[in-house]
This record gives structure tokens, C-alpha cells and sequence, in this order.
């Protein structure tokens, strides 16, 4: 018993070892640029070996995706957000611009036909909207400044952020995208 | 003289008609994905013929690039911005999910390592923080809502429009994108 545990982890780190392998490449290329091959390369396994953990290519991008889940989920998945969490948030982004890469060129990909994560971005950025609503309802109550409902606030909060991260990226030199969020969360709190 | 000028203009014909080609390639497959043979293919030629007018893959992604710039300058580079006519840009944009789906996979490979539209999109929008940013203070003055600078809101306005862009793609029936840009900008002028 104790032996199969210890190969159930040594396999559960192997595969998020394959995990991060694949959202640098993912970074690099794009999900559609990237093969198995890279990411078998990435961790010293054949790709044969890599497909004893992941058998298809989408399999592996689910995996990616769940970790995106928990990335901007996290403690706020059971507490609630708040914008003070939000803004700490892109504050920790803005130091890991290898795993905000990722996502943005995820989602880039994610509007062209027929692509695979398409869904699961579908799916997020209506519960994210809903989950913003709740929390600028909670933060201002139901009214912003020009007369915004919280449900109207809401895709423009999340379009900042997904924003702010093509700028940053392209350009970390000339835009603080933690204090650029800053600035937004003033805008929507002011009286 | 009057043969060569219709030689000519033939020669732009089709060049116009595969830049077209091609963006409609990118907003399927992205840049990355996209092949010169599917775009020659699309236009009736064949790959050689295509490498006539378009003599590498990255020539080709230059005038689709200069065609963006059209896309979104256009009257408003001779005139100047203002806050309506941005307004009737998202207005327009709603109306042509194909060219908005097309440039923001563009936008989205280009954080991607070594993209060759990498440059233009840095150079582009530090030019249009710097024309928002002008068109903040010339319609709201110095101090906008929160007491932010011209300097400090432009880049939330660029980040709005294009973070609405990819919502709006996801899920056209739940964003609407024109009507979310018309509630930014009543924050932006809340009094």
C-alpha cells in the first residue's frame, strides 16, 4: 500500500511536471504551435513516455486549463473576492509574466474557429462577469459613478484586466499594469 | 502608359484580394497556423503565384498589419479622435465579427516569444495611449473621475476596447460590446 501511494505521487508530480512544461511551451508558441513532442523534450521523456500521462494533446490543454482555474481562482474561490484580492492579484501577475503570457496567448487563440479551449474561455468569462457583478455590488452597492449597474460594470473590469496584460506584455518598460488597475478600481469608486 | 497603369492596378487588385484572404486565414487558424498555400488556394493561385506578389509569409502579415492600421485610423488619423467617433468604431466593429476576430488573434500570438508582429503592436499602442490620452484631456480636461490624469486613463480605455473584443467573440449573445463601451465611457465622464 505504501508503495503504490509513493508511484501515485511520484506520477502526480510527474504530470505537473508535465503541466508546467507545457505552459511554457504554450507561452513560446501558442497552443497550436506547440507539440508533444517540445513538451516530452522539455521533461526528458520520449513523447511516447509523455503519452503515457496525457494520450492526446487536448488532454494535456485541459490539464493547462484547470491550472488556469486555480491561478486566478485560488483562496477566492471559497472566500469571495474583493477588489483589494483583485488588485494583490495583478500585483502577483505582474511578477510572473511567463504565466500571464500563457493565458493571454490562450486567449488570443481561443476566438479562432473550432479551437479547443474556446469552451472553457465561453464558460470562465460568464462566470466571471457574474462573480464581478456580486463584488462591485458588495464594494459600491447598486449604483457606480455615471449611473452603472454592478451588471453593467462587471465586462469592463474584466476587459481591463485581459487588457492591461496584452499591454504589459508587449511593453513592461512603459506600462505599470499594477498601477494602471489601480487607477480603474478609482475610477469606479469615485464620488 | 495606359496598358502599364492598368497592369497595374490589376497587380493592387490582387494584392487587395489576398491581404483579404489572409485575414480571413488568421481569424481561423491565427498567424502561426496560417499556411501561404491555404491563402493562395483561396484566391485561385497557386503557392509560387502567390510568392509573386507576397515573396514570404511575413511580407504578407506587413500589408495585413498596414491594413489594420487603415482599419482603425482611417478619417480619424486626418481629423483627430473623438470620444463618438471611438464609440461608433466599436459600434462598427460589432458589425464585422470576422475583422475583430482576425486582429485579436493577432494581437493575442504576438506576446508569444519572437512573433513577428511583435513590434508593430508595441509601437501601436504606445502611439494610441498617447492619441487617447490627448482625446481624454481634450474632452474631460485634466482630471477625469477619481482624479485621474489623461496619461493614467488611456491605457483603460485602449484595455476596454480590446478586452471587450475577446468577450464579445466568445459569446456574442451574452456581451454587448457597443453598449458595455458606451457604459465606460458615462464612467469616464461621471461628474
Amino acid at each position: 500500500m505504501c508503495g503504490m501511494t509513493a508511484a501515485r505521487s511520484r506520477g502526480a508530480e510527474r504530470r505537473a511536471e508535465i503541466v508546467r512544461a507545457a505552459l511554457e511551451v504554450i507561452a513560446e508558441r501558442g497552443y497550436r504551435g506547440a507539440s508533444l513532442g517540445a513538451v516530452a523534450e522539455r521533461v526528458g521523456l520520449s513523447q511516447q513516455g509523455l503519452l503515457h500521462y496525457f494520450p492526446t494533446k487536448d488532454a494535456l490543454l485541459v490539464a493547462v486549463l484547470a491550472e488556469r482555474d486555480q491561478w486566478d481562482t485560488g483562496s477566492a474561490a471559497r472566500e469571495g473576492w474583493r477588489l483589494d484580492l483583485l488588485a494583490s492579484l495583478v500585483e502577483y501577475n505582474a511578477m510572473r509574466p511567463g504565466v500571464v503570457q500563457t493565458f493571454s496567448a490562450l486567449l488570443g487563440e481561443s476566438v479562432t474557429d473550432d479551437h479547443p479551449a474556446r469552451d472553457f474561455f465561453t464558460r470562465r468569462y460568464a462566470q466571471v462577469r457574474g462573480e464581478m457583478a456580486e463584488l462591485l455590488r458588495a464594494e459600491f452597492g447598486d449604483r457606480l459613478p455615471g449611473g452603472l449597474t454592478p451588471e453593467e460594470a462587471a465586462p469592463l473590469l474584466t476587459a481591463v484586466m485581459d487588457g492591461l496584460q496584452y499591454q504589459w506584455l508587449l511593453d513592461p518598460e512603459s506600462v505599470d499594469m499594477a498601477g494602471a488597475f489601480r487607477a480603474f478600481l478609482k475610477l469606479l469608486g469615485a464620488r
